[in-house]
């Protein structure tokens, strides 16, 4: 993509009404927008990422056998009167009257939903178990909204939901869940920390959620210090002595460790904050009851299916993410989440020469398969630089006239800042095999 | 794909609220359910398909040099109220007050929306011409929703923006969108002819319909039949001189047709049925000045940009291609947006030579890269082949005793009905060089 000819709004001065450097750096690197009080438009290079994201949060539903559908934003108000939220539920559902006067409301999340759709859809026990799961905008009116995708209004979330025919699949299920996660966050790049926690407002008697720890976190956040002993190689396999492990260790939030016994010793208690970019549940027969789904059994009886279901906020980790990976200049994406692999800067857009090869690099570049973002403009080179490091792709890749007449590029690792001299193949090779 | 770990619930019975072919072979299929009035969950057929001709619009619209941001459902009323269209739009838009009795609203169309994001971004003329789009969910509170997904309140859109300086610049905009709308009907195998259209409440000054031919059309059209004659060919490639000839043969909607003197011999007028699937408007400045967007121009001086909007009924496009390709046993998908390109047919799933064979040429039939959905459940043979007649994947590979103990099995194309026995190396090899 050359830059001349797309859409990437970067700010100098940071935002006034920004509180944190998440919220400070999507709006400074042209990744959003705010429409509205908690409301944004995902810009070009924010919607990249996004996309990455969403991709990773599938590949390991998929993964862990759950199948995807998609569901609707607007929702009937009968669907929540049957499962008895629509009262329940407080002033953050956005509640909708349409042209006939019938009540809607915006999807907040979709147990009423699916359960429907599976309940007309299955009779048989020989169709459990099954997970099925969507990516799908929410809406929650928060009454403060903040922190910029953070604690927005409307959202992006990943929620699956788990049908067993009894308690023992409900735990499987529960635990498949609990891998996909861990490899998730994983993938991403993060450290997430599985906490206990209390079931709330979607009810039941077994749920997790998963933190990052981050300074700007909203929860304060109290654990096992070998929680930081497990390794990314030992999340990405995460296997049933791998969770067993996590699940024992001790994680608590600051409310339900007040309460408890803390069976960790005072020189292995860690307290950091942290950010909830996930929460599951197993919540059995909630639902299936009170919405009357039942599955005929193998000996002819019927029983209301185990249910469980599993939420991710995909925009809020574009937060969390930036929250655990940035510096000074600005952000530093993940590999798995950079909106490109290389930023191509043509140093001298005014020389002929140094113009041609860049446009020949960009094109060999993206032969080789690689996602490059391509600074062709017309702009001084301090400018270029500033852009590349704020909006944080992994590699950039310079061509100036100096280096041309001495047959060299310059590469550059954001992370590191390590720059290298060398020969356009050589950089290529590199780029290549990342 | 397993079948048997799959979420595929297909009705034997005509659903009795469905009037349109689409609409019955959508519900029968599995592809969609209905939630509330004209508001559907994709189920994993229908959005695997769903996402498939979202995918064919996006590369049309990237190929025209088109960037894709995505901006939010819920949009403030006073952006509206800036355009003037707050007032002027009728009980469609579904109106919304938030927890602090702010107005807002679920939307329907975003010039308003993309104009302010353009406006607060661009200053300088260098930064122009600039085509934006998103496809994103919309919702229209139609009195009387119908015919499924064809006239559903909830449904998918893109929508594109263009900025030019000048009126020059618009046209140009405007006639690349125009080949992109040619080309991604072509790709979807669909027949398209583009309307001129009067411009409606969008306003401006030049509008086409593209119209899907088919007998449940909502509309009357009036056209050349030379329009027929333009090839596949012809529309992929739509060169200057092809919307040249398209543009300049008649085709209008009754209501125009009964106002003009019609140029075209009553031997070659033609009319039909059509479904309307995209609308282009070129508007010029009625949206940069009443909401105050200025760029400098290369003298100093100060423009409004000149802008069109383009749509694509995303979501509608999936029933106007059954409309046009189904026969009396079901759906037949055409290959760009088929949910699966195979069907593997396990005739013995009691049988463990059987399953064995099948197993084994799911894994090769996804190693080659091809989509397999793979019916591997103990059910009677008759019900396996109506099924996969009814979802209308392009190609059903068949495996039985008889044919393994000969050596063979069996390809049938579903679109013509043509079965032939032959080596799985053979059918192997047929199937990838589709």
């Amino acid at each position: 993509m050359r830059l001349s000819r797309y859409f990437l709004p970067v700010a100098k001065e940071t935002p006034s009404d920004a509180q944190i450097v998440s919220h400070k750096l999507m709006l400074r690197a042209g990744l959003i927008r705010q429409t509205a009080a908690g409301i944004y438009a995902w810009l070009p290079l924010g919607l990249r990422v996004l996309r990455r994201i969403e991709q990773v949060v599938r590949e390991e539903q998929d993964r862990a056998g759950a199948v995807e559908l998609l569901m609707p934003t607007i929702q009937s108000a009968d669907l929540w009167r049957q499962s008895g939220r629509y009262d329940a539920y407080g002033p953050e559902m956005l509640r909708i009257k349409d042209r006939h006067d019938r009540d809607m409301l915006f999807g907040p999340t979709n147990e009423e939903m699916i359960t429907v759709i599976f309940r007309d859809a299955v009779k048989s026990y020989r169709d459990l178990p099954r997970t099925l799961y969507h990516v799908q905008w929410k809406f929650r009116d928060e009454v403060r909204p903040r922190f910029g995708v953070m604690r927005g209004r409307e959202f992006l979330m990943k929620d699956a939901y788990s049908f067993d025919l009894d308690e023992e699949g409900l735990k499987a299920s529960y635990e498949a869940m609990f891998v996909a996660y861990l490899r998730t966050f994983a993938r991403l790049g993060l450290q997430a920390v599985p906490v206990r926690a209390p079931t709330g407002p979607i009810g039941g008697n077994l749920s997790h959620e998963f933190h990052i720890l981050a300074d700007t976190g909203e929860s304060a956040l109290f654990y096992d210090a070998a929680i930081e002993d497990v390794t990314r190689d030992e999340l990405l396999s995460a296997d049933a002595a791998t969770i067993a492990r996590l699940t024992g260790l001790y994680a608590m939030e600051e409310e339900e460790h007040g309460k408890a016994d803390c069976p960790v010793p005072p020189d292995r208690l860690r307290t950091r904050r942290g950010i909830e970019v996930g929460h599951i549940f197993a919540f059995g027969t909630k639902y299936s009851a009170s919405m009357g789904m039942t599955v005929q059994t193998g000996d002819g009886g019927q029983v209301h299916p185990h249910m469980g279901s599993y939420g991710i906020g995909v925009s809020r980790l574009m937060g969390a993410i930036i929250e655990a990976s940035h510096d000074e200049a600005g952000i530093l994406w993940p590999q798995s989440v950079a909106p490109f692999q290389v930023g191509l800067i043509n140093m001298r857009a005014d020389d002929p020469n140094c113009t041609s090869a860049a446009d020949d690099m960009q094109g060999r570049l993206q032969g080789a398969g690689l996602d490059v973002l391509y600074d062709d403009r017309d702009e001084r080179g301090g400018a270029k630089f500033a852009t590349m490091d704020l909006i944080g792709l992994p590699w950039q890749l310079i061509v100036g006239p100096k280096g041309l007449a001495k047959g060299v590029v310059e590469l550059k690792r954001r992370a590191t800042g390590e720059r290298e001299e060398l020969s356009f193949e050589s950089a290529l090779a590199r780029l290549s095999s990342k």
